[in-house]
């Protein structure tokens, strides 16, 4: 593309003119805004009149028992419905999954008896033949993952050791870069994929062939997705000209996404600067109004809060409800030194008051030390005022991922159009404890699920026997795990391919091979608990250790003690070596994360008693956390154990849900923006649940 | 399987019991038949009446235009149907490829639009549901390919550089071992396959991943075998029994192949001589009579005859008419020294005395000057009678392929069940070497379709520069083609797989990568004209060498003369060396063929004049046949020039179409099996011809 088009005039050119670079487009146009919020607009009739109606749509849902209709024939593709609407004249900013609000898309290239089982369980039927089809003739990713599992795979699923694999829902945490929509317009986007596809390898290696393959796909996705604008009669080949295309345009690529995949966690990016940078032209040039540009931002948000899939309950146990993940990344500072921060940012967190609160999307602050002071206070008092804001650390991960990255699902954080992830849930690191003691032998069923390693067999568990089985029965499990991933995201390649997504990402993307692990302050106390207490084992008729007995004190994890917290890094540390030790899909690059934030309750469920004392099914402590009252020397202790795991082992996330009581860090006047920096040099880009909030707020009401 | 099942009574142990391994169950087992024809049986009854409705199915299916009926929303799969008869109380084997006799299948997984065209060609209409999921939502082997493909491939398929390749078509060329479902009964096969699948690779690279997935699908559909054999009444399960069940098993198998695959050529395999041993227990024990077990063959053949394809014009007009290459090989000579004819070697030829003469089933006979003289007396009476009968080279073939290959489509040999080949059609060397002459531009349509490399732009072609230029065209051209394979055979792989053929095979499987060379003689002619006479060049306005002007005489291929014999070895040796420089798909071997018995016609068509003298659109030789009269020194030098061509080079066969008229070989008095040999000698595994036959046919009528 040699000319400057229209749509771009007034922008500052730069290497984005020549090649796909949103990056590029936002650094030489995006201006900081070190105001405060006072510019900010309330809701228009048209806004409020819409999320009224939303209001009502959602508690029909409600009423319907969850879901309030279901399509049980169409199979959704990016093209597969009409036009929906909710109030066409008011909407400024449409396009909905389906062809009517809340009503759920059939999507069964992962798994045909999960979308079954959605219909069923929400009272619907799936048409015989879709079933048919997609039994006989069409493969899903759930079939081939189950086609190719070992018995010992089947079996850690069984046992939970390994535990909420992506085999049975989508893997997600995929971000297309949708801004590329809004800046460049479908065309060129294509155009850009048919170069890349004229310069793949030419010696066609399987690997070649794939690529080429994937590539046209994804122009086959840009195709559609053009079409499918265009039935809501928009012709979005050419750039968005201002900010209602520029929002629209990039709406309608999240929608085509959404439209195409069921994914655990459809994040949305990092949106608010890049249409900053319309938002200012236009109203320099008098196009728009603030009060329209927020009435377009609130009438984005409004279709974000939309977004719903059908789900099985299985899937809504694991994530504790029935999240979207629709995450949106705000803030943080770039790598010239600038922050941010744009008037947009303010303006997506103010739709929490136009609208009031939500938890989707999820609004994610990149937390610097060095946002704004104004940001910064706006933000404190719209954490407290809706609990509806998660914060990470910016300062941690721009080292890591530059300043165009943004944060999928929680806390995976990923350059936009450059990195995705192949998601791999977790280990259960506590039970591969419980399998070392007992030669792999599971606590609760008694089935021999890991290697059959020599047991410990002596009454009091010796600290060094312990480590060096836990080691063993650690490297058996990692292998099991990435072997495990390496079959679900080869078959997701190949059943459930994410076209649109990855069309909206570079030729050559890095992939991250995520694993997680689960239950790490249980092993670190109990293996504390092991060296510098006696632990005596207690087995049942079988001989199998179903319990302990801990004589004496021990160190516990999350109070600043070097003596436990050192074991914690250990374990983290070696689990991902041995994690490194194996072949990865498609060159994944090995992350771990420590992050459970609810699921934590159903793991310790699974997992029998352990040595630090915690007796069986009780739960676990969310990710990286203390377990619940051990950490006995203040908030700032426990927070310094959490900050000592290593980050370069865990880069795909360390969570620390950490709740503040009135007076818990021993600052009574200030616990608002300053010490939220104290959490967050602690989490190391972890997120923050609300429950801080919501502490927050319960002292602001007192 | 520790036990020795009631059904094998009365046979020979020996390593077959232990592991699946049919050529140990033959060797074991088999007596070999010095005897002659006299022993042999009329049709029965029953036979004669059941053939005759076929015979009115056939001239109803003429009347209707090709097509009696055609399935355009049932698709075709092992167990799409319900059981089909033709006159179930007279039928011995049952068994049709869909619910009735003639009823083309509809098999849309290698490419829907090349289902559509089947159906709309022959007067029906596909069903526009499947039309629909097979286009959005279940991608072919077809579309797979055509996503892949680089620019360069798809012009030197319009071209016709490269051509005939099976991306519209199913590749076939895959034998199942049909024998062991007779001799083990499926559920040992599917605990083999499942044993198979426990003792993959650990590592999760993707070659395992996939493997792990074909086994899986190769248990899948040994059950769906099961299940379709029970449909008819049978229980597969176990062993067969006797002559009957073994014939019955065998032919589900083969059934269930040809239900769920098109493949171009779905050959049965070398079946005969282990029927045999079935045959004689049974007459030995009074189960049967000679008569009843001609009767179960007649059957057997009945529905050989009846298996067809719903196919396009295009498909007819690259195979000159719609041959399904039911291909069976009979007789050879076993390793140990005896021959392998049996009594039913002779019963499957006298189908045709019995039945008619039919192209199909492909009768092959491993032609050895160690067969009996009993049997080479009767392959040439039968062969005079009907032009039924092919013949190949055992003696040459057996080197390489040991006693238990047979032959795919007319020339192709492979161990059963060991082996499988990745087809390739071929690559028009006449053409390459006008890209040699022209610098990679099209002599007929003037585009730039190979490599821009310098053109020749003297009047007079100098042999040095054009042999330079030819061999760096050559390299080029098996470049592209062997890419181009690696896609088809990926894509249909992923998209088409032939689970069922493949689980009748072993795991470690030997893939032959099957190139071929279409228009030896021409080039052969060419370089000798240029090297021995002068070849002056006629170029067009463009300056492109359109024809060319031979002045003076040349040796031509096909008259025992060296100085051109070479230049066809050297041609063949040079093209392999270049295709084994390409990396091949999952490991396949390379190999090549010189052999087109018909589209011959088609190549010529679309290659311009060549430096020979041939005019443009003059048909070529077929195979490695000299030119059309320009072997003038008799029929033993025309074949002494082809017998000289490196068969190690071109493994995959040499075909030689060679007519007699009475009294070409010099010995009027003795034109029957001796000379037969001649033939066979020379033609080094190729495929002879019903031509011969006819000639000799001739004689004995006048």
């Amino acid at each position: 593309m040699k000319q400057f088009p229209q749509q771009w005039q007034g922008f500052e050119p730069g290497t984005w003119v020549k090649e796909i670079n949103v990056r590029s487009f936002i650094k030489h146009n995006y201006t900081p805004y070190d105001g405060d919020a006072s510019f900010l607009e309330g809701p228009t009739e048209d806004t409020v009149t819409l999320w009224q109606q939303i209001l009502d749509l959602f508690r029909l849902e409600r009423e319907a028992g969850g879901v309030l209709d279901m399509d049980t024939k169409i199979i959704s593709t990016i093209t597969s419905h009409a036009p929906g609407y909710i109030d066409r004249p008011r909407e400024r900013i449409v396009g909905l999954q389906t062809d009517k609000p809340l009503k759920r898309a059939l999507m069964p290239y992962g798994g045909i008896r999960m979308a079954e089982r959605a219909c069923k369980d929400h009272g619907y039927t799936l048409d015989p033949s879709v079933k048919e089809f997609f039994t006989v003739h069409r493969k899903t990713h759930n079939a081939g993952v189950f086609d190719t599992y070992t018995p010992e795979m089947r079996a850690c699923r069984s046992s939970h050791i390994i535990t909420g694999l992506p085999d049975a829902y989508g893997r997600g945490r995929i971000i297309g870069d949708y801004r590329r929509v809004a800046l460049y317009g479908v065309d060129r986007l294509i155009e850009d994929k048919m170069e890349q596809k004229a310069t793949t390898r030419s010696a066609m290696y399987s690997e070649v062939i794939r690529d080429r393959e994937e590539l046209a796909e994804q122009i086959r996705a840009l195709t559609q997705l053009k079409e499918m604008a265009l039935s809501y009669g928009f012709d979005i080949s050419a750039p968005a000209k201002d900010t209602l295309e520029a929002i629209q345009w990039l709406y309608f690529g999240y929608l085509a996404a959404v439209k195409e995949q069921n994914g655990a966690a459809m994040s949305l990016g990092r949106t608010s600067t890049f249409l900053d940078i319309y938002a200012r032209r236009d109203l320099e040039n008098g196009v728009y109004t603030e009060k329209q540009i927020q009435e377009m931002v609130d009438h984005f948000i409004m279709k974000l809060r939309l977004v719903k899939f059908a789900r099985t309950p299985e899937y809504d146990a694991l994530f504790s409800g029935d999240p979207q993940w629709v995450t949106e990344s705000i803030g943080g500072v770039a790598i010239d030194g600038r922050h941010m921060v744009t008037k947009m940012s303010y303006r997506y967190l103010h739709t929490l008051s136009n609208l009031g609160a939500a938890p989707e999307p999820n609004m994610t602050v990149l937390w610097s030390t060095r946002l704004p002071e104004n940001f910064k206070r706006y933000c404190a008092k719209m954490s407290i005022e809706t609990s509806s804001v998660q914060y990470e650390n910016d300062d941690l991960m721009r080292f890591t991922h530059g300043d165009d990255y943004a944060i999928a699902c929680c806390v995976s954080s990923m350059r936009l159009g450059k990195e995705m992830q192949f998601f791999g849930a977790r280990a259960n690191l506590a039970k591969c404890l419980l399998y070392a003691i007992n030669g792999g032998v599971d606590e609760i069923s008694g089935e021999q699920v890991g290697p059959e390693f020599r047991p410990i067999t002596s009454e009091y568990l010796d600290y060094d026997e312990v480590v060096h089985k836990y080691d063993k029965m650690m490297e058996w499990l990692a292998g099991v795990y990435v072997n495990t991933l390496n079959i679900i995201h080869y078959m997701h390649d190949k059943y459930c391919y994410e076209k649109l997504q990855m069309a909206l990402h570079d030729k050559d993307v890095t992939r991250w091979f995520a694993t997680g692990i689960a239950g790490l302050s249980v092993v670190a106390d109990s293996l504390s608990a092991i060296k510098y207490a006696r632990v005596k084992v207690l087995r049942n008729e079988n001989g199998l250790a179903v319990d302990y007995q801990v004589e004496g004190d021990f160190p516990k994890f999350g109070n600043d003690d070097d003596r436990v917290d050192t074991l914690a890094h250990d374990v983290v540390h070696r689990f991902m070596e041995h994690i490194r030790k194996y072949h990865t899909y498609r060159k994944g690059i090995p992350t771990t994360s420590i992050l459970t934030i609810t699921s934590n309750v159903v793991y310790g469920k699974n997992t029998g008693a352990t040595p630090d004392g915690r007796k069986q099914g009780e739960a676990f402590a969310p990710g990286a956390n203390p377990m619940h009252r051990r950490d006995t020397h203040g908030a700032v202790a426990s927070l310094a154990s959490v900050s000592k795991l290593p980050f370069k082992d865990a880069q795909d996330g360390i969570s620390n849900t950490f709740s503040i009581i009135p007076g818990a860090l021993g600052k009574e006047d200030r616990i608002f923006a300053g010490d939220i920096e104290v959490n967050f040099d602690c989490a190391q880009g972890g997120c923050c649940t609300p429950t801080l909030f919501e502490a927050l707020d319960e002292e602001n009401q007192s």
